[in-house]
C-alpha cells in the first residue's frame, strides 16, 4: 500500500452570523483546508484542518503539497509515525509552529483515515475503544451577544440535547462578566456545568481577580485566561484563583504542551487535532495528561475530537464548536441527554458535502 | 508616509559546492524570499529571509502578500512596532512559528529598511550606534569534509580576514569530532577562538560528555548540542559540561528566548534576524541577553547582522555563515583582521543584484 497523490484545498466557509470573543474580535468567516491522500490501495484518506478568520489557508496548502507531500508519496500510508517524523525533519528549520503545524495536523488526519478504513475499524477503537460516548458542551462564542440573546441561544443548546455550556467571558469590565455569568447559572440551574473562556484577553493578576470572583457561580472551568505561553502566568493563575485552568488551542507542539503540564500551569489540557499535529500528537498529549492524573478535553473540530476521546480513558468533556462544520458534513455530530457519540464508519467516521463546500472557494 | 504596495519573491539559491552537517544532512541549496515595500513617498524597503533547503518559499510568500500585508497597507512604514503587532494579531490563530515567523522577519526588515532610508540613517546607527565594527567568525558547514579539505577552508578563511573560526561537530563517534577539533586548533594555534556546532544532534546526556571532551581544545562555546526547546537539558549541558552553550537559531518567538535565557541553558543567546520576527524582535533578545548580563551572537545573515551587532553594547561574534548572499549582494561583507564593519548608507545597507537572481527563480 503507498502514496499516490495529495491534494490540498482551501476553502473560506462563511458563518451564518458573525460571532465575537475577546481577542479575535468579530469573527465573520473561517478557511478550511482539506487534504486527500490517494493510495494505489485501499480508500482516500481524509484530513482537515481550519483558522479563524481569512488567513493562513493559501500558506497551508503549500506546505502540504510543496514542503510535506513529497515525504509521503510513494510511503505505505499505514506507517503514520514514521511519516510524521519525516515530514517534521522536512520542515525542521521551517520550524513547527504557524502554517507548517495545521499542515502537519490535516496530513496526518488524512494518514489516519486511509489507515483506519484499511483496517476496517472506527478511529476510536483504533485507537483505544475506551467509551464511544463522550460528554459534550455547547462551546457559544458569544461575547457580544446581549442577555436576551444569550439566554435564547442557551435554550437552544439545552433543547438540542446539551447538559453543559460554554459562554464567553472578556468583557471591558469584570463586573459585567460576572452579571452575564450569574444570568446563566440562574437559567440553567444549579446541576447543569457552566464552563466560561477568557480567549487569553487578560493579565496574569486580571485573570486571578476574574477567577476569584466568578468562582461564586461554580464555574467548572476557565479557560485561556491569559498569553497561552506565560508558563508562570498559569501556575499563578491556578494557584491564587479559585477555578482551573483550562488550555491548550494556542499551544502548537509537543514541548509547548509538557512545559505547561509539567509546571502545573493547566488543569484541562486541551489540545486540537486541526493544529497540534494531528491525531498522533494529540494522542501524546492526552498520554501525558493521563500520566499526570488529568483529563483532556478539546478544542473545535467535535466532528473527529468526538473519535479521539471515545478512544481514552481520561476524556473530559467535547467542546461542540460553534463554527462546526455541520452544513458540510455527510453525518453531522449529535447530543443526546449530554452525550454525543463517535461514528462507527471505518476511519475518521468524517465525509464532506463537496458539492456544498464547492460555493465556498476563495475568490 | 503610506505603504502602497508589498511584492514578495522566492528564490531557489543553489549552493557553490553540497555542504553538510549534523541534522539537515547533505544542503545542495537554500530559498531566499525577498520583499519590497513600496511607498507613496520615500524609498522602497528591501527585506529577506531564508530557509535551509528547498522548503517553505511559497507558504512564506503567501504569508507576506496574503496574511501580513494588508496590516501594513496605507500604514505609515515608519510605525514598525505598531505594524509589528498588527501583522502578529492578524495570525495570532495561525500562530507564529513556522512559516508565520520568516514572513514575519521578512517584513519588519522590509519596513525598518524604509524606515532608516526614510530617516537618512544607516541601520546599525539609528538603532543604537555602538561601534560599527563587529569581531567575526567563519562559519563552516563542515561535517563531510576530510581533514585535509577542512585544513584547506580554514586557510582560506585565515587568509580572508578571519580570526575566529566555527566547525561542525557531531560525526558518528566522538572520538572522531575530538580529533577533528584537535586538528584545528593545531592548525589555527591558540590564539584563535575555536567554536563548535553540532546542529542539535545530541541528547542532553551525549552532549554533556562531548562538552567535557571538546574542551580540553580550549573550545570557545558549544552550539545548539541539542534539541532546541529542551530548556531542561540546555541547563544541564551548562552545568555539567565544560563548554559554554550557544543556541537560538530554531528558537522562534520572544517567550521561547525568555524561557531559555531566564533558565540559564545558554550563554550565546543567537537570535536570527531572518526568522525570530525580525530586527523589531531581535533587539528584544539582545536586550533581555543584555539584562542578564550574556553577549548576544547571530545566526546567518551576516549582512544584516553586522548592522544588529554594531547597534547593541552586549554583541559578540557575528557569524559568517557558509550560505552567504555574497554573488547577489551590491557591496558583500567583507572581513580585515577579524573584524567586519557595518555598511553606512542609509537603510539596512543591503542591495540585491536582481540581474543575477533571476536566473534562480523556481521552475
Amino acid at each position: 500500500m503507498r502514496v499516490r497523490g495529495v491534494r490540498a484545498r482551501a476553502w473560506r466557509i462563511p458563518l451564518p452570523q458573525p460571532v465575537q470573543d475577546a481577542t479575535h474580535g468579530t469573527i465573520h468567516c473561517f478557511t478550511l483546508v482539506t487534504v486527500r491522500i490517494a493510495s494505489d490501495e485501499g480508500p482516500e484518506g481524509l484530513g482537515y484542518t481550519y483558522t479563524v478568520g481569512d488567513v493562513g489557508g493559501a500558506a497551508i496548502v503549500s506546505v502540504i503539497e510543496h514542503d510535506l507531500a513529497p515525504a509521503v508519496l510513494n510511503q505505505d500510508p499505514r506507517r503514520v509515525e514514521q511519516l510524521w517524523q519525516a515530514m517534521r525533519r522536512r520542515t525542521d528549520y521551517l520550524g513547527h509552529g504557524g502554517p507548517t503545524c495545521f499542515a502537519l495536523s490535516a496530513m496526518d488526519i488524512a494518514l489516519w483515515d486511509a489507515k483506519a478504513k484499511a483496517c476496517g475499524e472506527p478511529l476510536w477503537r483504533l485507537l483505544g475503544g475506551y467509551d464511544p460516548k463522550v460528554r459534550a458542551y455547547s462551546g457559544g462564542i458569544d461575547l457580544n451577544l446581549s442577555l436576551d440573546e444569550l439566554k435564547a441561544q442557551t435554550q437552544r443548546a439545552l433543547g438540542a440535547g446539551f447538559r453543559a455550556i460554554k459562554m464567553k467571558v472578556g468583557r471591558p469590565r469584570l463586573r459585567e462578566d460576572c452579571e452575564r455569568v450569574g444570568a446563566m447559572r440562574g437559567w440553567i440551574g444549579p446541576d447543569v456545568p457552566l464552563l466560561v473562556d477568557a480567549n487569553m484577553k487578560w493579565t496574569v493578576d486580571e485573570a486571578v481577580r476574574a477567577s476569584r470572583a466568578l468562582a461564586q457561580h461554580d464555574v467548572y472551568w476557565l479557560e485561556e485566561p491569559t498569553a497561552p505561553h506565560d508558563v508562570r502566568g498559569h501556575v499563578k493563575i491556578q494557584q491564587e484563583g479559585a477555578l482551573p485552568v483550562a488550555a491548550g488551542e494556542n499551544l502548537r507542539t509537543l514541548p509547548e504542551f509538557e512545559a505547561l503540564i509539567s509546571a502545573g500551569g493547566v488543569a484541562f489540557p486541551e489540545p486540537d487535532v486541526s493544529n497540534c499535529g494531528g491525531i498522533t500528537a494529540w494522542i501524546k498529549v492526552a498520554r501525558m495528561a493521563e500520566a499526570r492524573n488529568l483529563p483532556v478535553t478539546s478544542h473545535g473540530v467535535h466532528d473527529l475530537h468526538v473519535s479521539l476521546l471515545a478512544a481514552v480513558p481520561n476524556a473530559s468533556f467535547l467542546e461542540v464548536h460553534g463554527f462546526g462544520l455541520d452544513r458540510y458534513l455527510m453525518s453531522p455530530l449529535t447530543v443526546d441527554a449530554g452525550f454525543a457519540t463517535a461514528p462507527n464508519s471505518p476511519g475518521i467516521g468524517v465525509e464532506f458535502r463537496w458539492d456544498r463546500l464547492k460555493r465556498h472557494l476563495p475568490g
